[in-house]
């Protein structure tokens, strides 16, 4: 067992954290009001810094193909991804953000040569946004078998109708590409009826009707988007691997995401945390710095505790994956999928209590940061379906000897 | 002991609920429309439901002197109260919105003829909002001794200076009244240096720099307020009761006002339970509904168990208050306030999970309703504060014995 | 509403109290010195006790029939339970424990003259002690109709097989009567097909195996008994009521009893945290009172609030059993169920960790206690059925609604 | 990073299992049978396996000093210690129980040649048993300072007078040595005070009082001693390292003892796991396995996901201990003595909860379990005195940038 961070993850990590301080925390700021002011529009300091970021070589960190990314196991980019983790926006600085990541991916590994050349160079240039449509409004898509919309061949084309929503990052003005999850065969058997495909935001039919909120927020230019598919007629060359080939695809990308999801929480968490143990340390209730008020103590120590086992858990899901593959890692990355949300909530929430009344508002990113992470707690499924599957691993363990 | 409601109290409760069911529930989305239209205006639903209250007599309820209230002690105005709760927008419908009842309140009781004859009549016609200014955003306020805003006497006037934030109510149109809390005399003893003054929202030196956010939410048209006072200058009369006597004006206010907060909070906390039960009624996941899965029930169960016990504590809170008074419900009124919040905290987040992502977004008021109920783990001061303030009464029981 | 107890409770309560302070407390270490030197007799103490609470009118309190009891209502009785409870052995001392009185409602309510007049006056002068055998350990007895021990016609007779445990009360030196529960017609309805019978102690065929460990302890005298019924032959007189009729008889049985545990368990409640308060008063650590500490103030608040919070779901539950009937009454009988325990888990387990390693040791109750309450967690249906019935009322509110 | 157990940790785990299997798991009704018959002698199947496991290589295999032991670092050796952590009296089978094993390394590290002679070879064996007296009834010893007994010089021999209690493992009938630590010169600096001073158990002056209790369970033959130390003359030479030098040796001995604790209670949550999984896999409820009950499930997982973080966490701590040593690995420590008791009773009172009134019983291990793991909360130091070093430790982090 070895539980240091290798050469390679540890001299990006120290240039990744450099960076953070002298260029992100200190526009931090900057980018709120930029936002404010325009409000769907990607706000100019992030156009500079990913200039900034990709000259530092710190760009596409996440693509396991060194000839485009770095070429990091799991393992070796999980550190990176918690030190972005720390400030919300700064993964697409990086072009490192979701669900960005999971589309070039899926393309790289599924696409056929067409594909590839038509999305990923300024995919990996960063040149544009995509999104990735699969969650309806109507039914429980925890079960994703639930999934109603369709898209059906009609001689070159198919022709995609359908209600999607939390369509996260079609709020950018650059957002040119959906990934779109439907049914091609709904008589197939049940993991063989949906299809992904890829469909240009240009295509007509397409409309986005509002953006969600999470808790108070759009996440504004990003995007939760609710839109309708009237009709949207694309190639039948943009099909993905092949129709009924829709769950095989979302199984492939499904694990680095969570790795990714789970370790930015990690990060999100810990910076949550540096602000209580900067605040607590600097103000005084009752005549003493709440710091030494002993419940303070336990909710830090609580929270370190907490962060670093969900860390320790995360970087052994990563491992697995490397190791053995995401089939075997399946418990694992269900019990992050739990665990890291969970955590950050609990934290946060601790943190908001410690900042009092400023802990809620706009002053510190903590309300924002905690509507993220109870986000996490019910995308990709909620808790109660992932705690359900992983205790059915737990029991067929001894199914045989009951 | 008795647990049942008086004839009184059940008769107006029949009424009030009545009115919910056939004016208020039916006008909710509208309600959101109007606001979402035209932000920081009254939307006029509301006027027209006033208007319908006031005529049916479910009007100013929250008044004990029945002068010009409905004259009800606390215990009987509670449950109708919990009615109100249901939805957020509501009690102002019936003239009984807070901070307007605190303050009302306020001047019946401490105001002079003047004052009163000046302020009353519009404010119980529902005419004018009104606001309570004392939390500072540089200071612990949970401990009310940190104060720093002054009000220094300069002839026939008091000049006011200082910054006050989340002073709810300033949002309003028609907000034409703040009372204001500061040093009149920092060299007096602790409790003897703060001070109560009337201050027209029209007085020159007033300026809103913003509105405070409360997770992602503003809480338009209503607001709470980030405010700077710069050489305002009111006349001498206006100052409540006395110099020095602000503690005592806020120790008359609190008891009540955390009775109405409270049990508030039991009514949004069976709203969202309601909402719950209705939602995991109606959705399928995994081939049964999802009211049948164990977790489900185990929470509908738990959310029903801590209901119940909060709206108990808080009546019994009221009835001492009744009987033996303020200073003897010492201890209850502090428990209400850490359990009444916590418990809607923890009833609401159930509700959201149950809900999916829907249960986050403006679809349904879950999350903003959430946002208001972790609010009030900070609002008047955190829960860790109440908590010491309960373990230390409890303690007191045994302190000759040790 | 009206949360003050009325004067007979009042009158009685301070007797009590003036009888626990007199005689009880200064007797406690004597218990426990005479059980260990006899471990499964009746101590000399309790003798004394009795006579002397009788003699002072405190005997017989739970029986609301004033003929032979005190005639108090559920309410009334409800904070006598209380008193008692705080001292886990006292309750024997005033006639009030269990199972002696649950049988004793039994047999009055359901008896035959000939079963009243043989049992009852030994029973009502407390010159015995009775039990009731339900559980079995093969099944899951949560459900009550896995129950599967036999109790046969045979011609004036009827012949009894099974097994049962947890059979309390047995281990007293004189435990002559039983009431046990059985099936008669297994192919009867399913709610028909359980009887209960009388079946005295010196019957051939009974046999002790052993006595149940709750934690490690076997809580002698009184005993929790594993038992074998080996045709064990009684006249057909000694049923009661009626063939089929068992389950009747155990709902109504149920509800007051469920009233006396949960009152007896925040008596408990209050009593361990009486102890945290003394301890942590008295003890320092790293320089300041352990009482000082912020997180003992804030377990010793939340003791408070649920403590409270408890014993006013429990009066309401009894109060609406005494006004409108057991059935009507079901969901708060059900919620008391849970909550009374699990709450005195919680405060018990946070008076331990202030006593540090003494408090799980014999020097204090608290560990016993915590046993205690941990039992009852799972006595009469755990947790866990009982919120699952707890939530199947809550939605059936809304299911005409779905 | 790597995940992985190294060969000879995976070779050795693969023995140890092996041994289980065979050895122990087929025994422990015998253990139990055996204790009860004769309750403070070390019953024979002990002495039968421990010379099954010697010849076998699993011996003193928490030994780092390879010349007598199986020289494995604390992250070699760890999974080891979770793997006889699954039956609680293992350990000492394969020489690995408290307090011995402290002992011995103490003795190794810290003693004459003279102290190691007379002493080491018959541990080493495990011919004897040994003790540690350490914790006082009269004061908070979770500050260490506190400790009062005196350790005086006179001429040739050192004096000692003191009151210990929870001095473990005294049961044994062939406890031959204590460790005692007490103070030489309060007059000294608070940490210099203290010395530590080998005592023969035959040493006149030793009393032993009575078997403290931990819940019910004295926990006969090993045993947690009360006991009064009058006048015990022991010779000078028996002094450990050097008087003032207590302190030293303690933290010494702390951490190691820290991991293995840690890790057997790890391997003990697992047992109870297991045997919550094949209990809910096997009963029936209201017609269904309750496996399939919602909140089961729910439980199994949070079980794997708290056990899972929780190892995690320990191994990390104990390859810090490896390669940066104790001092580093200070916090870590800390945090493991707090997560794992806490996580071992959240998962044993599941695992109780899953079984009904059996699961309190001496039929399963489980309450015995929990009373062990729920003592770890308080043994070596409160949870709270913990968290507070933890807390303090985070917020140092940030002490200079306030």
């Amino acid at each position: 067992m070895d539980f240091e961070y290798n050469d390679k993850t540890k001299r990006l990590l120290a240039s990744l954290n450099a960076f953070m301080d002298a260029h992100v925390y200190p526009n931090e700021k900057l980018y709120y009001e930029q936002v404010a002011a325009d409000r769907w529009t990607s706000p100019p300091i992030i156009g500079d810094l990913k200039k900034k970021a990709r000259a530092e070589g710190l760009w596409n960190l996440f693509l396991p193909d060194s000839t485009h990314g770095a070429g990091l196991t799991n393992t070796e980019y999980a550190p990176l991804c918690e030190a972005m983790g720390r400030v919300h926006f700064s993964p697409q600085i990086f072009n490192c953000a979701a669900p960005d990541t999971g589309n070039i991916e899926t393309i790289e590994r599924y696409g056929t040569p067409e594909q590839k050349a038509r999305w990923l160079p300024r995919m990996l240039d960063g040149d544009m946004h995509s999104a990735f449509a699969m969650t309806e409004p109507d039914v429980a898509s925890s079960d994703a078998t639930n999934i109603q919309s369709s898209i059906v061949r009609d001689g070159e084309d198919y022709v995609i109708n359908g209600r999607k929503w939390w369509t996260s990052g079609v709020g950018e003005h650059d957002c040119e590409l959906l990934i779109f999850m439907g049914k091609t065969d709904p008589s197939a058997p049940k993991h063989k009826q949906q299809s992904m495909i890829l469909v240009p935001m240009d295509t007509p039919g397409i409309k986005v009707l509002r953006a969600m909120s999470v808790f108070g927020y759009d996440d504004a230019p990003h995007g939760h988007m609710d839109m309708v598919f009237d009709n949207v007629r694309v190639p039948a060359s943009n099909m993905l691997l092949g129709e009924g080939r829709g769950f095989e695809i979302a199984q492939g990308r499904l694990g680095p995401g969570r790795i990714h999801h789970c370790m930015r929480l990690i990060g999100l968490a810990e910076r949550c945390l540096e602000l209580m143990c900067r605040r607590v340390s600097s103000r005084v209730a009752f005549g003493r710095p709440i710091a030494e008020h002993g419940v303070t103590l336990e909710r830090i120590a609580e929270s370190r505790i907490l962060i670093d086992q969900a860390r320790l858990l995360t970087l052994k899901a990563a491992h697995m994956m490397d190791t053995v593959g995401n089939k075997h890692a399946r418990a694992e990355i269900g019990m992050i999928k739990v665990a890291a949300p969970n955590m950050a909530c609990r934290v946060i929430d601790w943190a908001i209590q410690a900042h009092g009344a400023a802990g809620i508002s706009q002053d510190f990113v903590l309300a924002n940061y905690y509507a993220h992470a109870r986000k996490l707690r019910l995308a990709d499924g909620p808790d109660e379906v992932h705690r359900n599957q992983i205790g059915r691993l737990e029991l067929r363990k001894y199914a045989e000897a009951v």
